[in-house]
């Protein structure tokens, strides 16, 4: 057995190896390997390979190669359509699951989704019209197994601030609910967009790191404004930074608190939050915490209803609208100067919806191990939002808790969203008058019970461990969110994370090589401290695509390990450096800035008496080096394969005198 | 001597070597290096590093380390004015040379300098006001040596099309004019601030190939307006395109054009464009076309007086203040709305006229291999750009023609910028009444024949044959330039540019390696046909550090490496791959989100039955790899220093049965 590895590896030739090697030694005439010059690609077809690269890197029509053409209609529409692939293998068993997860999801959603519309500065109803054709639309279009599709709590308070800014909802309901809508149809034509020219990479703009930190600050914020239902506040502020917010809680101690609301609110916050803990520590009942706060609004809801707390100032829903969502088609602004405002708010509530639902889908997928195309998820959610602005909807993604508790309650396919949205529609057809009771500090506890886990200390502190630099992207959007507004936290993670690509591409890394000893290995000797330099000679690696954004750069900071090395070498006496070795394995492409670059490097060096060696350079550089006759300049016998052939070749035509 | 190295190199242990791994075949007892873990850095020094390196890449206070105080203060101020520093060492013989190139850019300058403000829509007298005082102060602050300091035709354009979209130079010339002084103070500010906070390297963002094009565009649209003054057109559209020139030209033809103007034009077009060829042809003879333009300005003008010309329809200069630079402190918009349109325009002529300046002392350094500390310019171009502004200037900055001259006339320091000066000084005080007479054609002409050169062919040639996408960017913007305005193509310049940076950052290449004969070397099996795969193993090296802008495609690119090659093996019927090996060599860093990708790839390889291999991390990635444990989730023996290393290992143990 280990024989035929030994074959396979080539290890007969060993002996031949060592023969070539130790050739080095005793007669100088080192065998060295040529580096290969990859065959001239045709332009079409580089270009071509760019875009694909580019824009299909998932290789998305992998399975319609070499089929019949009534086939691939077949596979168009399944692929817009999933559920007609899924569904013809769709069994019982399968349901069984998906109907459990989704009574589940659906106890858990309908007091959310009444708590998370008054986020959006919306009446209850709008939330569960969210809550009913956006999942039916995706459990059609999706290919996530496990996400639950719904109104989610930083979406709310993203769009609730960004409409506020433009027109007051208590002045001007009618055209707050319009521009919310035109909001939501921007939202899902964005989205859609996005996925359909496959420009889904976009959204990877947009830093873990970032997210993490935005989500923990919108979910600190979103927990201060329930202060209001909390304490049964009527003057509450409408900024949402934190300190506006507890300005506004002080200032209403004295008068405004309402005991009989605190203690409701506070016994059954208490009570979610030992469901959720309980959940927490003990897996399998996941469904306490799933079905609390539908307990807490029928327990509290009949309580109110017993004492007529709400004649002593207990805030109350009051009413909600009976039956399922009527059509808004007719509200959505397609001219006007709120046309350009929905447009802009859209975009941005848009790709906020986005970046959280791919996120969970990814999540999820990957626990499950299948495949998820994140272009083709983007055009249903897409579908899904510009359908649901036409049905009185908000913007709806996936939610993260919910989710969570779906695939826990062991849901298989979409179905489960099917059968909340039924749950929803019944809920909507029969009982919403019933909700008239539910008193609002209670809509508080749930929202505030939901988003605290949206605070992920833990990834917190992994991320201030790995990486100081996206901690500082983190906390800056945390901070920015908490103390002034959701927007301007955006801006400062959009910002930063873009900084730290600027940063990439402009400041590469750069490192000196040594000799690890009784090897041909070259490595950084910061990082192996055992490596040895070679005398008379400098190897330096370029860990970075030379391009213009940092050409400039890598040939002064070559030039600068170059100086530091001298000054080292005058100190100790010993002879200056003669060849300069370039490790380009790192440098996987380089542009005419960057030949333009080491065409300085070149004559500066040269100007200096010290060689310039290339090791191995890739196929994208050797073609680029050729194109430019940049290898005629420098001799093509100063490019080798490797650094040890570099050096076994140079070695020996050096004078070492000093 | 060939001894003496073998043995510095360590070859005295080859023996070893050949021996360690010889064992690799016959024991099955690798020697397997550890991969080095670098010692912990302290969390302020890394910070510190990092900043270091991103703004003070060029070490420029190296030389003030263990220096006294008051040596300190000596050099402190000998940056801030390097006259100081290099004009101890002064000479007359130097001095014979800045004079020859100060008087032969200044018989270049003065025609040149009129031309430009035309095109500014600035009267005469302050191209020559902007040719005497940046010089000046540019001689004492600048480290540049070789660099011609005055109006280019480029600023002057963008300058002029960006303010006359604020204000009618023919119906407002006092606002006008204000606003170009406001323009030019936020210029220098802007030069000035890049500087003093080293973000020099902002301007690295506009690639070569960018600029290219844009040139070569500018210079057609200059060359374009000046068929106004060639053909003695008198109704001339205030649009910068291409199409609207030619129509306004071709409207023109049948009245407007003057057959006199075109005699004179035309002649000294050809005259100034032989001078040129001259010059070009034969170095020894660039005195010729520095200067014929004068030449043509005095025969021309001595021309027009005796035949009375202006008579005939031909257009002339008619007046030009004298005297030297008023003040112009008090006509810069400090407040009211052309404040911050002041602001906006001069930001981004001073971006302009920075790369220009910047492109143009590099060149130069590196030719006489002198350094030149970009920040450290920006920061004397900015000053003089806000003296400037206070005298009358408008944006000055270095020109590429003319710097070219003063290299060719054998300049020596900036004092050819003090002679070139000193001689405007002369022209303004003495002789500007005799430029009355001179025609506009000429300046026409001078123009066109300045600008011409600025149509880099050979250069975009050569970014044809490097690199297809930078030519995309140099087109784009050439086209923009020309077919629409200066600020489109600059815009599409600029987002070309950045685009292809995101394209960096978010598909890196990945390649399948394989063992070229006979070494223990493991490359490209696209570039390199005769390296083979080993059975059961794939090799894929990622050539970028994973960052959350790749991260995610990253791990799907592997995932699909695998899938082909497992689909390969399938058809052929050879057993499936067993270990994937990341050789991670150019993995220069990773971050949470490229974390997060390793783990799930690890996931997905588990769940498949593939071993995930590490090769060769370097030290940012072991640090980081260490910090989230990840080390601990695939096991510490999985990481090894070499791909060599890794397969040594891993073959024996696989299972090779199909």
């Amino acid at each position: 057995m280990s024989h035929r590895v030994a074959d396979a590896l080539g290890y007969k030739d060993m002996d031949n190896i060592s023969a070539a090697s130790s050739r080095h030694n005793s007669e100088n005439l080192p065998y060295v390997h040529k580096v290969g010059v990859p065959p001239k690609q045709n332009l079409l077809k580089e270009i071509a390979g760019t875009l694909k690269e580019t824009f299909f890197a998932d290789d998305p029509l992998r399975q319609f190669k070499d089929q019949p053409r009534s086939r691939k209609l077949v596979l168009v529409f399944q692929a817009l359509f999933p559920i007609f692939e899924w569904g013809r293998n769709y069994s019982l068993s399968k349901f069984k699951g998906d109907l459990i997860a989704g009574l589940t999801i659906a106890s858990l959603c309908i007091p959310q989704d009444i708590g998370y519309a008054k986020l959006a500065n919306l009446d209850p109803q709008y939330g569960l019209y969210s809550s009913f054709v956006p999942p039916l639309i995706y459990a059609f279009m999706g290919s996530s197994r496990d996400i639950a599709i719904g109104p989610v709590a930083v979406v709310s308070l993203l769009l609730g601030t960004l409409l506020q800014n433009e027109i007051d909802p208590s002045e001007n309901p009618v055209d707050y609910l319009r521009l919310a809508f035109t909001a939501t149809f921007f939202a899902g034509i964005t989205q859609f967009t996005l996925g359909f020219f496959r420009l889904g990479f976009l959204i990877d703009f947009l830093s873990h790191a970032a997210i993490v930190g935005f989500m923990a600050g919108a979910a600190i914020t979103i927990a201060l404004q329930q202060l209001k239902g909390l304490l049964g506040i009527k003057k509450f502020t409408k900024k949402t930074d934190i300190v506006s917010v507890m300005r506004s809680v002080w200032s209403a101690a004295h008068h405004g608190w309402n005991w009989e609301t605190i203690l409701i609110g506070m016994s059954f916050l208490a009570f979610l939050l030992v469901a959720k803990y309980i959940g927490k520590k003990k897996k399998k009942l996941f469904w306490v915490p799933a079905i609390a706060p539908l307990i807490s609004v029928v327990l509290s809801t009949f309580f109110v209803y017993i004492t007529r707390a709400d004649k002593h100032g207990v805030q109350i829903v009051k009413h909600i609208r009976r039956g399922i969502n009527p059509s808004s088609l007719n509200e959505i602004f397609f001219s006007g100067e709120y046309l350009a405002k929905g447009f802009r708010i859209g975009v941005l509530a848009g790709m906020i919806a986005l970046t959280e639902a791919v996120a969970i889908g990814r999540t999820f997928a990957s626990m499950k191990d299948y495949q998820l195309d994140g272009n083709k998820e983007m055009v249903a959610l897409g579908t899904m939002n510009v359908v649901g602005s036409m049905t009185s909807c908000y913007v709806a993604t996936g939610s993260f808790s919910r989710s969570a508790v779906n695939y826990m309650a062991g849901c298989n396919t979409a179905v489960s969203n099917i059968v909340m949205s039924s749950v929803v529609l019944l809920t909507l057809e029969l009982i919403t008058p019933l909700f008239k009771y539910t008193p609002n500090a209670i809509l508080a506890s749930i929202i505030i019970s939901a988003v605290i886990s949206l605070v992920d200390i833990e990834a917190m502190t992994l991320i201030w461990k790995v990486d100081k630099f996206d901690f500082v992207a983190c906390m800056g959007a945390f901070f920015g969110v908490v103390f002034s507004s959701v927007e301007i936290g955006l801006l400062i993670a959009v910002s930063i994370s873009f900084a730290k690509i600027l940063l990439q591409v402009t400041r590469p890394r750069t490192a000196v090589l040594g000799k690890i000893p009784r090897t041909t290995v070259y490595r950084n000797i910061l990082q192996y401290p055992a490596a040895t330099k070679v005398p008379g000679i400098l190897i330096v690696r370029v860990d970075s695509a030379i391009y213009f954004s940092n050409s400039n750069y890598v040939k002064e900071r070559i030039l600068r390990w170059l100086a530091d090395e001298e000054e080292q070498l005058k100190e100790s006496s010993r002879p200056g450096v003669q060849y300069l070795i370039v490790e380009m394995s790192p440098v996987t492409d380089i542009d005419t800035s960057g030949i333009h670059a080491m065409e300085e490097l070149f004559r500066s060096l040269e100007k200096r008496d010290v060689k310039l060696v290339l090791a191995n350079p890739g196929p994208a550089v050797v073609d680029k080096l050729h194109a430019s006759k940049f290898h005629e300049m420098i001799g093509e016998d100063r490019i080798f394969l490797t650094v040890e052939d570099a050096i076994v070749t140079c070695a020996p035509k050096m004078d070492l005198e000093p």
